[in-house]
Formats: C-alpha cells, sequence, structure tokens
C-alpha cells in the first residue's frame, strides 16, 4: 500500500474509541468521537492556501486530507470539536516519506512542517517537533474497516502521554464508492 | 535494528499498563502487571525443549526469550500471573522474518508456528492464526526505556479486541549491563 492507497482507505466516516495514558501517572482517559475523513486532491483550495502558508509550491504536493471530530471526553464528560487539514508533500528521492503540512491556530508561529513515513509493514508513521513537544503517531489498519493509532508525545517538562485509538468504519467506504464510479453497481 | 537487538533492548522488567477495546461493545478495560523478559540464547535448554515440540531443529533457532508476568485486571479486581518462551526461527532467505514458536498449554492441539517480521519502521510484528481465532501483535520502542504494544485479535464469531499495551522499564536496561561488560564503569 502507497501513502495514496492509506489515505484513500482512511476516507469516510468513523467511531473512534481513543484511550490516553497518562504514562507519570499510570492512569488512563477515555473519549470517543465521530471522525469524518475527506480526501483531498493535490489542486483541491485547502490544500494549494496551506501550502502558501508554509511557502511550499503547491505543484509539489501529492494529495492532502480533511479530518474532522465531534467527541467527548469521559469521566469530565467534555465535549469537543473540530477540523484540520493535512497534506502530504512527498522527497523527491523518495516515493513513501516527505513533509506533513498540519493546519494549527496560531500562525504566529514559524511553520516547520513534520514528516511522513510509510513502512514496509504498511504503517504510517508521522512526526512532528517543536521546542517543547515532540510527537510520533503510527496509524495502520487491522482490516479496511478497522484502523489502528498510537499517538507518543513527549513534552519538554518529562511528562509523555501514549494514545491509542481504535477506529470503526461506520460508512463512506471508498471501495463501495469506487466500485459505483465504474459501472458495477454491486456496493462491497 | 534487527531483531536479535529488538529482542535485547526489550530484556528487563518493565511496568505494563494495559488497556483493552472490546469492538463490540465500545467499552474499556484496564489492567496493570510488572513483566520480566529474559533473552534466552539459541542453546538454551527451553529454547531446544520447544524447537523440539514443534519438530523443527534447533539449530535453525536465532533466540528466544521468557515473559513472565504478574498483574491485576481492574474493575473486578483479578489477578494472574503466569510466563511463557517464545523462539525465533528465521527463514532461510530473509534476515528478518520467519517462524514464531510460542509455548503453549495444550499440548493436545497440533503445534502451528505463527510469524515474525521485523518492519524498516524498527515495528516487530507478530501473527497467529487458528481455526477459530488470528491475531497480530505490533510492537515498538516510543524510546529505549518506553515500548508500545498493540494486539488485534479476531474471532470467528466476529467478536474483535483491540489492546494496546505501554510499558515503561523498571530495571534491568540492557545498555547498562552491555557497558558494565565491556571494562566502562560509566551506566547510561
Amino acid at each position: 500500500m502507497n501513502i495514496e492507497e492509506f489515505f484513500q482507505l482512511s476516507a469516510g466516516k468513523w467511531f473512534s474509541h481513543r484511550t490516553s495514558h497518562h504514562l507519570a501517572f499510570n492512569k488512563s482517559e477515555d473519549g470517543k468521537s465521530d471522525i469524518i475523513i475527506e480526501m483531498l486532491t493535490a489542486d483541491h483550495p485547502e490544500v494549494i492556501k496551506l501550502c502558501q502558508l508554509y511557502e511550499i509550491p503547491s505543484s509539489s504536493a501529492s494529495c492532502g486530507a480533511k479530518v474532522s471530530w465531534n467527541g467527548i471526553t469521559e469521566g469530565v464528560q467534555q465535549k469537543y470539536s473540530g477540523s484540520t487539514v493535512l497534506v502530504l508533500v512527498p522527497d523527491v528521492d523518495k516515493a513513501d516519506e516527505g513533509k506533513l503540512l498540519r493546519e494549527i491556530g496560531d500562525t504566529e508561529k514559524a511553520l516547520v512542517p513534520g514528516r511522513y513515513k510509510m513502512g514496509s509493514d504498511e504503517a504510517l508513521t508521522l512526526t512532528t517537533e517543536s521546542e517543547t513537544i515532540c510527537s510520533e503517531e503510527r496509524l495502520w489498519f487491522a482490516s479496511p474497516n478497522l484502523r489502528m493509532r498510537v499517538l507518543v508525545v513527549k513534552r519538554i517538562d518529562g511528562f509523555s502521554t501514549a494514545s491509542f485509538t481504535s477506529e470503526i468504519r461506520m460508512g463512506g467506504s471508498p471501495t463501495a464508492s469506487k466500485v459505483s464510479e465504474t459501472a458495477n453497481p454491486v456496493s462491497s
């Protein structure tokens, strides 16, 4: 699976169950949300806009995704929602790794792209680093309708969090939409 | 990192925090345990014994590990403990993948080896399949003292579980013991 195929398979609506382990305290916290992932082509206005923010030619982007979520943190019963845009800019000499552009709220800060890499085991690794935080996220499909994500965030003050998210597809299978586009009315 | 280095880095005592997501019920369950991992050389009696059980020449094993645990499942406050032995038998033509032998209690059943594979992203994938269950576990180091594990178990009746384990090293760093063996008294 290449990175574009990974993004295509990610498109759709997902039920997302997240558990965070606060490593210094041996405590965990659960959250549940609905997530919608839309794949964006390289010429989508949101992709072009994000490339401009990072001062990277949009012609070098391969694709992007818009991720929207709507959820609740259990225990404190705190609701949250939001959306973000991600854009992939492959390295010139390597097909399956490159820069990861991410929409962030605070545009006062200098924008430093993260990195993405597709592994030989079909897991996607996303890394971002700033002066105070470094994060590594691994994503893979246990099956086409079951996606796993593990995010490790290390803060400069030593408090680390490891979050595990299992995501079950609720609809919008890219396989089904592809099938309908190719004159075969049988959805899978 | 090759598979032997992965096993060496795994050796030691770990505090292990597991959260299981029961996917059909959107429920999670926590468990905490102490785990001790000992690396076994290819000529260790336990490695030879397990190879004999699987009717595989022990000369083809590269190494093994003994894993012992002592823990508690939260909520039901159920204690559990046990140990198992794993042995790696690399494929002849591939250095970083091969058969995974695992000690199991029920020796009446035909022993079918699982598979292991080290990915280019330094994650180890272990897979086992039987008539009723298939499981895939991914393990990697977020840092030398922080290990991540995700186990996905799919049962033939459709009930799947995804378990996430974060493991923090409590002692027995292989780096420290290596240093002490090489005439340099400074532990890292």
